[in-house]
């Protein structure tokens, strides 16, 4: 099934959504928000199915027509947002960029940080940046939801507290990054609010493209209308989700309505393309001595979208612009 | 006022504090969790405010004995936990022992990081590690909750934002800190779940030792009974807690019920003692060339406090025992 938040009071209104994005239904009798339905999952979920089948059955007397635009984040504020860097293709350019090799140890020990997760933008909320100078840069990801997850859960048994999946825009503010971990302590202001994709999706919604790690799909991203890149989700990701999950989970329990992203998908394929600036950039840089594509400024436009086999889009677009804060 | 969130449900059950923490009386009608007063504070705040009145005047039918054991985290999981390394002293004396500089920008541009708060641990709840040797450390620090605050507040401004102030062991594993910082990207599995002070109280409960940045009270940590340190939280902290909020808010806004932490609360004043073992240890080996306290093993005991001048307990104790995972 699919789910949406639409906007309204702090936390949206959970939707059903129907497999084509065309027609949605207020949830609101099985649970007022996502994270309420996360909190009680087993018991909500019947529900929530039983009501998705209904929708795709025909039309429901409370059902609206689906408008990405009124949607807020599925999760408009988290409790926990654990995002890794898992395609060491993506890692290895970076350093690359720069002279550093790539440790080997993160070929073995995933790359993960505590992003803020207070305020979640929905996939058409501008990305509202009081510095073009900032180096504004956008990164196209996969994430998943989790229910509760036990301290010290095993890759094998993490598996099976991934309840949803959706797409992501880890915005990122490029020119504060070097000072910022230079420091020490990790990403705080390089990191602002984080876009979602209009729609989550329980796994079994992907059939065979999800194998319960991976997300086989390539994840088109666009740039002022141009396709930017379309690296494939399911090739060069070095730790699934599983073993993500279980590294975020080693010393601590992980809460209902945890988000662990994949980080910036890439491929070491580089004619696919890239699912952020500075990637492209790199890749100029190595190749002319000097990158040429800017980073983002104001009215640039961003799409990011993954498409099943037969061309439909499986969680809706994120579409933002920048904008200076209003 | 002073209040606690009770035991019960995923977040806790509200209820309104005696100055002298010996009665409480359910907030329920006000509110039905802390998260939930925070989302409306300008309408609940007084009604909390009238119901802490009626509990100082007198017996209320509801009233029940407050016991600390019965208390979850203020707020059992937030939105976001910003914890800050405002007293540099313990920042310097932390390079100091590994025989580093500390780069002069600390002193004008604020060390912070992003804390996981989708678990937080009550005042009595146990600090649960799988491994003894993992280097197991307390860190006593204040904290303030923030109602909503805009992107890119003034450090003038932020102050008016500021709406509870409450007591923090930031749990710490010291031997996972080396490994994980150098990858780049900051604390995760070396910050397993923050612990929190029975009560939360508003800044004028506070009298003149709150100036409206700083706390101006020593914070006494106790291991196994014996006073560990009592270093002043209003002495050598280089940034006040609107500096810090507006550090953190700088590229983005932060949600109501936004913690913000000052980091481990040091004094130049090495007489005061400490306020985590780390500290303690880099003093040692300074002076005799090797650290003799240990770091926390199964069954220490680890009590935070502040009084108020008169000898009273303010926020109730943080008192933990480690133990393994149950």
């Amino acid at each position: 099934m699919k789910l949406a938040s639409l906007k309204g009071g702090r936390d949206g209104r959970l939707h059903v959504v129907s497999r084509d994005l065309c027609r949605c239904v207020p949830a609101a009798a099985v649970a007022p928000t996502l994270q309420a339905a996360l909190d009680a999952w087993d018991s909500c979920a019947p529900h929530l199915r039983a009501l998705a089948a209904a929708l795709e059955r025909g039309p429901l007397p409370d059902e609206v027509p689906f408008d990405p635009a009124m949607c807020a984040a599925p999760l408009p504020r988290a409790y926990q947002w654990a995002d890794a860097s898992a395609y060491l293709s993506h890692v290895a350019l970076v350093r690359q960029a720069r002279g550093a090799e790539m440790p080997d140890s993160f070929r073995h020990d995933p790359l993960l940080y505590q992003g803020g997760s207070d305020t979640m933008l929905g996939p058409r909320d501008p990305i509202a940046a009081a510095d073009e100078a900032w180096g504004i840069d956008f990164e196209a990801e996969v994430a998943v939801i989790t229910d509760d997850v036990p301290p010290g859960v095993s890759p094998q048994d993490a598996g099976g507290h991934i309840r949803l999946l959706m797409l992501v825009n880890d915005v990122s503010l490029r020119h504060l990054i070097p000072a910022e971990l230079a420091k020490g302590f990790g990403f705080f202001q390089s990191k602002p609010p984080t876009a979602f994709s209009p729609v989550v999706v329980t796994p079994d919604e992907l059939g065979e493209a999800w194998d319960g790690a991976r997300l086989h799909h390539p994840l088109r991203s666009h740039l002022n209308g141009a396709l930017f890149g379309a690296p494939d989700a399911g090739t060069d990701m070095a730790f699934g989700f599983p073993e993500l999950i279980a590294h975020a989970a080693r010393t601590r329990p992980l809460g209902a309505g945890c988000i662990v992203g994949s980080g910036t998908v890439a491929n070491h394929d580089r004619t696919r393309g890239s699912s952020c600036i500075a990637e492209r950039r790199m890749l100029e840089q190595l190749a002319d001595g000097a990158a040429r594509t800017p980073f983002l400024r104001y009215g640039d436009r961003v799409r990011i979208e993954m498409l099943d086999a037969d061309g439909a889009s499986i969680f809706g677009a994120i579409e933002q612009t920048v904008e200076p804060p209003r």
